[in-house]
């Protein structure tokens, strides 16, 4: 089976390849044509998973598959886009007919829940990486941006943080899983493997919120983000910050809260928008909590209760460090 | 120097970052946006390049991010569309700055060629790779598909084929440059480093050509795309394909038309198109070329100048073979 015959029976005949209403042209030309609604902005973002680095070299291809997506999607979801399409760049080091069949039944459910195709990519000999590039649409002028958030506004996420970065050991294999609880361990490797783009609050929060991102680097260092942005400080409330049970159960308390505020991966919505507006939006999204404010300055603080700053030890993970 | 601070150091202070009339946000936030024009479909094309299969371990970054641009764009020149943005994602084993000034200014040299900007990507640590996913816009309706070729049509293609394949022992230091002329030399180096994505030709094209698409994997292989796609034969005169005269210096005249038939990495075009516009045309493009013609049937056949079909040994470069 040759590069081309490939790419067709894996990728051109699965279902995420079926398109939707704004694809006009998918796989099998120089390029696929996406129709981008009158009054829409077309919102473009690359991410790239390599082994090793990203994942373990073993991850099970269906889990794979569906993460790779989910994780691209998730920056969509943070602009307030409605996802059309995607292209996807496969490396990969030979043929493996059963991994490439698990990959592709993984990236086909997370495209089929998130409503986006498949569209074009390219499939190259190396070592096992994955690049996906998402499309999507967004109205001119209402995409949510980090560089507008405003002094007074309330800092939210929407929902408990630092269950991915806990999941992180037993996804790796480094501890022993038959001493976790059946419905923790579960709903650490949903965390870690199936995270869930925030693509209907996005597009709730279009002229609602003043800015956002999604958590992928770490609540800290994404905070940091839009602080640096917008110019401003945010100010974290440290016993306001949900922490996901299963972190909890893991790892205790302490640990739990520092995977929320300092681990990476959970693809949670951080947010700023008037205090006004978080009752509504709770009545609709209610995982979503306030948990600090905007104000004049710059950078990111954590307080205790007592309204006393708190040393952090780092802020996010970062390659290359 | 983390991450964050390489990105924005190398690409977005970059000259290819800085953007034109239709990209209303680059670099910076979780997507970049871009203004597709009223009447007009977003056209998008992903290519990777990965060291030691698509470019010598040791390549020189200017030269490398020239081709890794120019390589995306000519699928979007294929299309007939206009570019306007571009991803890059890249996986790179360490950081060296010489490397990353080198390759910044190369892809900033052919983003401005081309009319193209930087609107974001991913940086990340592994075996070097480079992948490129281009955006563009083209009239709707218009875009040249491979999948329209008529029976009756030209077959044409832009300019001479083969340097870029006669290049490659050259790029590869298989053979001592010393006895190559330096006219050849330059020549052989240019179609391989800096191929020209066609992008006047494929726009001028628009309604005008039936079929279209880039010659990267081969002459033959890439008609047999169009054949097996618009469910017709290609017929190619041999004697009418246009050989690129580095080519012939280096390779002499036989295995010269070999690497024009069946070499790859030329990114000219190659389309199909009523005869009579074939004048017109040549007025505005001189290097077209008519090869031969769309006929009832299948596949693609290669005729000596008395008629008889001539044998092929292989139809283009695959990955994985």
């Amino acid at each position: 089976m040759n590069e081309f015959e490939l790419i067709q029976h894996f990728f051109t005949r699965s279902a995420c390849a079926q398109g939707g209403e704004n694809i006009s042209l998918g796989i099998g030309d120089d390029c696929a044509l996406l129709q981008i609604p009158a009054g829409y902005s077309c919102a473009v973002s690359t991410d790239t998973l390599v082994s090793g680095i990203h994942f373990p070299e073993h991850a099970p291809a269906f889990l794979l598959g569906q993460r790779a997506l989910a994780v691209a999607v998730s920056d969509l979801a943070a602009m307030g886009a409605e996802p059309i399409g995607f292209t996807l760049a496969l490396t990969l080091p030979h043929i493996a007919l059963d991994w490439l069949q698990g990959f592709s039944e993984g990236l086909s459910a997370m495209a089929q829940h998130c409503g986006i195709g498949l569209v074009g990519g390219d499939t190259t000999r190396g070592p096992l990486a994955i690049t996906v590039t998402v499309l999507g649409a967004v109205p001119q002028q209402q995409a949510l941006l980090r560089s507008t958030a405003q002094v007074g506004d309330l800092l939210c996420v929407s929902g408990p943080l630092g269950a991915a970065a806990a999941a992180l050991p037993v996804v790796l294999g480094e501890i022993d899983t038959q001493v976790i609880a059946a419905h923790t361990l579960e709903q650490l490797l949903a965390a870690y493997w199936t995270p869930q783009p925030q693509l209907q609050l996005g597009q709730y929060l279009r002229g609602k919120a003043h800015a956002a991102l999604d958590i992928s680097d770490g609540l800290l260092a994404d905070c940091g983000h839009i602080a640096q942005a917008s110019n401003v400080c945010l100010q974290i409330q440290q016993a306001q910050v949900p922490v996901a049970d299963a972190a909890r159960s893991l790892l205790g308390d302490a640990a739990a809260l520092e995977a929320a505020l300092s681990g990476g991966d959970d693809y949670q919505l951080a947010f700023t928008i008037a205090a006004q507006k978080l009752a509504p939006l709770q009545c609709k999204f209610p995982a979503v909590r306030a948990i600090g404010q905007v104000c004049a300055g710059s950078g990111v603080q954590v307080l205790d209760p007592q309204g006393r700053l708190v040393a952090q030890q780092r802020s996010g993970y970062q390659h290359f460090n």
